[in-house]
């Protein structure tokens, strides 16, 4: 789509003077989405991987379970000032017999570049059942796999590199290979596309791969990737209380703070294999 | 409330070994946001100046100006399953002769931790317009002041310093002191927190100072610092392309990157005071 980044002059000023150059920013664009004609969301995204946003938010919100689940997925009638379409609104067409979400006339629900428990009516209903068990999933990566997954994900976030500004989400493999990465001025967004290739891919539940994520792991990220099936979430910075709560509730995996060889192992230890000789059992400080 | 932390044990992997200790972790918290009984948002939140929050967010939505549209403000009925209260739903009583917010049985409108353009519509309507002259203001700073204020900041951050997972706001003055900080999960929040305090004291519009935060320049912050009058608008990391537009718009400055001396000047240079022996002109790469 040609707009994941944009061009902006911009006056860097340091110790030593002042430049003016033309600085690449991630691109940031509203997104409506909307499920048979009806207006369900709109999110603040970078332009691109739209249908994976669209089916990776119906996954996460459980209204989808499968690439059957949705019939057609069309950009409509979003036009800027000339007349132009902006591909800013996505409309999708739910399979015979799939519930749409409940929005109606009683209640329409928003999500923003970082939402993920948008349409959650009251706090008892921030919490999702996933249809899926992660739990039970026999999948380990060992902490030589974990100490190398920033890096590739940092190698293959394009955008990234040219903006410094955009979040990254992929799935790995137990040899660290990964699967598919997505990149979003949102974090959630970037989870969502990565969540609803996979779906498009027919390889939800994701009970064989894990989660890679550029930031923080909190609630609604736990919960995304349990909604798909995920039973390992590895963050490079904090989790929050409830991200780690919730994945010991669902016997998800939980890694933070993963910097090379370091990483705090929060929940789920089991999916961690640690060679022996290389990780001496030492006394806690 | 004493649950802006929660302490959990963790097994932290090295090269060395590993060590199994209590880590504390960022509280994150369901709050519910009620106006007049209904609910209006649910956002994800490090519990803790609510009330600032919900002013914030109010204020951010354009439904109040000043503390005097607020008539009271109380925590209701959230029970955990022992029947404590949980201090997470917050309920506010609107002034006489103040708007509600278009609620009602047609929409409700949802928060994330992060969530910013919750309650719009459709995408026309994702735009807020203040009732504010950030572009009139007069407010400057040194570049001097500027790059100090990373600093300031992060050495106020107490709950970062404990757990890696906060993002934070402030408020600062054109001598680079603070007037205000605050800490969330949510860096939505944590602005909405710094912004709801101003409000709480008096102090909106906010034309003579700026606002500093620890990530990221999104639209909807760009779009809460207008929301609030506030015409400086410096971030520690990239702003997006929406970001830099809306600022432009409203005639705001924005900083971008701001790391030590060095920083970007997407809109607004006028606000930006450079000493001329420190800062040579050099051309542009």
């Amino acid at each position: 789509m040609g707009r994941v980044t944009v061009r902006r002059p911009v006056r860097k000023l340091t110790e030593g003077g002042q430049t003016r150059r033309a600085d690449l920013l991630a691109a940031e664009e509203p997104l409506e989405l909307r499920v048979g004609g009806k207006s369900l969301a709109v999110t603040m995204r970078t332009p691109g991987h739209d249908v994976e946003l669209a089916h990776g938010f119906l996954l996460s919100e459980g209204v989808i379970a499968s690439k059957d689940d949705v019939f057609t997925a069309r950009y409509c009638d979003g036009v800027d000032d000339q007349g132009r379409n902006t591909y800013n609104v996505l409309d999708l067409a739910l399979a015979e017999g799939v519930a749409p979400p409940e929005t109606g006339v009683e209640r329409n629900f928003y999500t923003t570049s970082s939402c993920g428990v948008c349409g959650k009516a009251a706090l008892d209903a921030v919490k999702l059942k996933t249809r899926f068990a992660p739990g039970e999933s026999t999948f380990a990566v060992s902490t030589e796999v974990l100490a190398g997954l920033p890096d590739t994900l940092r190698k293959q976030q394009r955008v990234f590199a040219s903006t410094g500004g955009l979040h990254a989400a992929g799935l790995f493999r137990a040899d660290g290979s990964l699967l598919a990465v997505r990149e979003d001025v949102g974090r959630h967004n970037a989870v969502d596309k990565v969540l609803g290739w996979a779906l498009l891919d027919d390889r939800v539940p994701l009970s064989d791969c894990g989660l890679l994520v550029s930031g923080r792991a909190s609630f609604e990220l736990v919960q995304k990737a349990a909604m798909a099936g995920v039973p390992f979430l590895a963050a490079v910075s904090a989790p929050s209380s409830l991200a780690v709560e919730l994945a010991e509730e669902n016997g998800m995996t939980l890694v933070g703070f993963l910097r090379g060889t370091s990483m705090n192992l929060y929940t789920g230890d089991q999916r961690v294999l640690e060679p022996d000789a290389m990780w001496a059992v030492r006394s806690g400080v």
